[in-house]
């Protein structure tokens, strides 16, 4: 089914000059769509219109929704609207929701007329926020009344095919508010003339559409749901997020934790504009920079006295280095702990206090590790042998220090509502990396006191 | 329905004398197991037993597999074996056999002997490693023949109500090979006399039980799977990997790689037992010292000669760091981008170039910038203004370098079929450390010249 060098393949076709086409709409039909998406990127611009344009219209909408953001709005960009309606129609409405809400509104409001269905289903998403349970939610679900019977709701499920493949029956009353939950599995195991509210669950876990994305995928996971409904604070239901949309929201939110520690931007950085990528690189890099600068100020400061013991400085490095790898590992700790939940804001006492406690521990065993090598190392480097308790001490003070500002930033962060990740990464390090200088600095000229020159 | 302060409520009949059992149980059957399972970290080893023993079964069975390891780990160990066997039967195979393997020979055997239902369904499981498709797959599904008619899979169906509510339905030969695969959904939709080959699906998405759990989790994410058939090269079904597996894949892998490009173990660590979180976080930690030493030698052995331009050193913080940020931007970027498929095999050389275009257009402004500010403050460190050319140099090389490594360390891994995270941690950031220094000492012995003393 599938082709072994479906790149090189399509290439080849593309690139003569005059365009096969139907051979190209039969190379494409051998191509899953799911598969196809992601090596859209291999071409450029021109090429993936011409493979869009060859698409059955099914295959079309997938591929569109699954691609690469890039491949995504150049398709967006290149192709006439007229083509691009019709394709909306045939998407489940959540996903043609995103990528309508993506388009600037000169040109997906006139998207929106060509389209009175797709209209219909992407205004009520349109409302919120795209990272919100809203944004998130599909307005694709099957639903009974209350006093329905189990064959009724049987025959409603039969009358809806098109629904997105989730195998809840929610349960409404004449008001459209959420009264229960049934599995097709269960209705399938009861008599047909058995009442709903019989075999309903009636403790239904919902959620609001304000909610936001990294909560919900947090109820989602944590009791195992397939889809969770969401409900207007008057009861009413709205919508349901599916599992798939929860699982797409999970990567996500690790990518952004993980690229806002390492001080880059979450926007899928292999596949950015280059200028951008390099823009939101050079953004983060300036903190380290001036971090930096400002050690080579701190070292300038006490020039001469330095000039006179140089093997305190050559330390420096290595004191720093140590103090901004216990920061990381400490954020790194807690950040990840608040995202999957382990780590929950009753037990934010708790766990600082046991990070002090790891930190102190971990900077007095390298406080004597490198404390001894130094005082051993001292006559090698023309330095006095009180060296090594210079080193050690700065150590201590240091990797103690560092690890309770890693953890306590994030977690600082955290209550106060600000994305705990964007704070932990460069922004920590730098701080920790001047911290851990002036304190080994000052020690050093304390114990050692080297003659001003 | 769920408490205001379950955790006071609990431990206040708890830390009475005689304990009122009767008030502990109806406590607890107000609490949904659930959310009791992330509690049970407040308590200690005894009285998570007492709460553990108070439990009905099924509620037991729910705790013991959400909580948190050590808790599950002290429960495990103070429970008593004839009281547990008959919560394992309780349990989905797959996260009974996940318990089960999880515990020493000497306490499995025992267990297996007293649960003979238990033996039967985790003994197929235990040949396998737990993180692939084998350890994940759950062996409840439901299966029809492949002569059956849609009526007679729907009352295969009202006969398992047992299975793990995944609502698709695999249709096996003779020799239980899989042939196909149809939906609730669809079968509801059939007449009852249609013959099954006629309404499945027979183009099924199948993995064998070797796969690596993180290409399960692949699988079922790029083709919104709600369950991955396993199945054996001869074609036999094996087992189902269901989405909630999933999840709990793609969330521990995600912890997995950012925990070690942060330099810690990806065991929970804030769950952890202190002496384990320290000497985890210790041995990373031995790669940064090793590195800071390094620094400290090769600065010595330009000893005399950098005493008479003190301001060449302390630049070298700020090279040093800025070069150990760039190269974790890049590894983080291919780390996560390999995980989460966004770099596929084919990508790798393309995405290579494009890295080490970014680090040198970040070392050629960052050289700009940092020069420009050397040669403007040399007056102030007492330095040539010469000091601008050696620190920008040094910049532009060791940026360019660090991004290039940062990039080749991951997908070199990747290639060799090591993990890239754990490579791409404190290894790589001492490796562009000790780079940057020696191509910034180097160059700035170069071009300034200093007189040895």
């Amino acid at each position: 089914m599938t082709q072994d060098r479906p790149i090189e393949n399509l290439q080849a076709i593309l690139s003569e000059e005059d365009l096969r086409s139907l051979e190209l709409i039969k190379l494409l039909r051998e191509i899953r769509p799911l598969d196809l998406a992601p090596l859209l990127l291999h071409f450029d611009p021109e090429d993936k219109a011409k493979i869009f344009d060859h698409l059955d219209s099914d295959s079309a909408a997938e591929v569109l929704f699954e691609t690469d953001p890039r491949s995504r709005d150049e398709i967006l960009e290149h192709a006439r609207l007229d083509k691009l309606a019709p394709l909306f129609d045939r998407m489940p409405p959540d996903e043609a929701a995103d990528i309508v809400t993506s388009l600037p509104p000169e040109r997906r409001d006139p998207l929106l007329r060509l389209s009175p269905l797709l209209a219909d289903h992407v205004r009520p998403l349109l409302a919120y926020d795209s990272e919100t349970a809203g944004g998130k939610m599909t307005t694709e679900y099957v639903s009974v009344g209350e006093n329905e019977t189990a064959g009724g709701a049987m025959r409603a499920i039969q009358g809806s095919i098109g629904a997105e493949t989730v195998n809840y029956i929610f349960v409404v009353n004449g008001e459209h508010r959420l009264r229960g939950v049934l599995s097709i599995r269960e209705l399938i195991a009861s008599r047909p003339d058995a009442p709903i509210q019989e075999i309903m669950v009636s403790d239904v876990i919902s959620a609001p559409p304000e909610m936001d994305q990294e909560d919900v995928a947090g109820l989602v996971q944590k009791y195992n749901l397939a889809a969770l409904p969401i409900v207007r604070q008057d009861g009413r239901l709205l919508g349901i997020v599916t599992v798939d949309d929860v699982i797409d929201v999970i990567q996500s939110e690790a990518s952004e934790d993980m690229y806002h520690l390492a001080g880059t931007s979450p926007d899928r950085p292999t596949t950015q504009k280059f200028h951008r990528q390099v823009l939101d690189r050079f953004r983060f890099l300036l903190i380290t920079l001036a971090g930096g600068l400002a050690i080579v100020l701190v070292q300038a400061q006490y020039g001469h006295a330095l000039e006179s013991m140089m093997a305190i400085v050559f330390f420096i490095p290595a004191i720093i280095g140590m103090a901004g790898n216990v920061g990381i590992q400490a954020s790194t700790i807690m950040v990840r702990g608040v995202a999957t939940g382990e780590i929950q804001p009753g037990r934010f006492g708790s766990v600082l206090r046991r990070e002090v406690l790891v930190g102190a521990t971990l900077g007095i065993l390298f406080g004597f590790i490198c404390g001894a090598l130094a005082a051993w190392g001292s006559s090698l480097l023309g330095a006095d042998s009180d060296l090594g308790y210079a080193v050690g001490l700065g150590m201590v003070s240091g990797l103690t220090v560092a690890s309770l500002m890693g953890a306590v930033v994030p977690l600082a962060c955290e209550k106060l509502g600000l994305d705990p990740a964007l704070a932990a990464g460069p922004f920590v390090t730098t701080l920790n990396d001047l911290t851990a200088l002036t304190l080994y600095l000052a020690i050093a000229l304390t114990i050692l006191k080297p003659e001003v020159g």
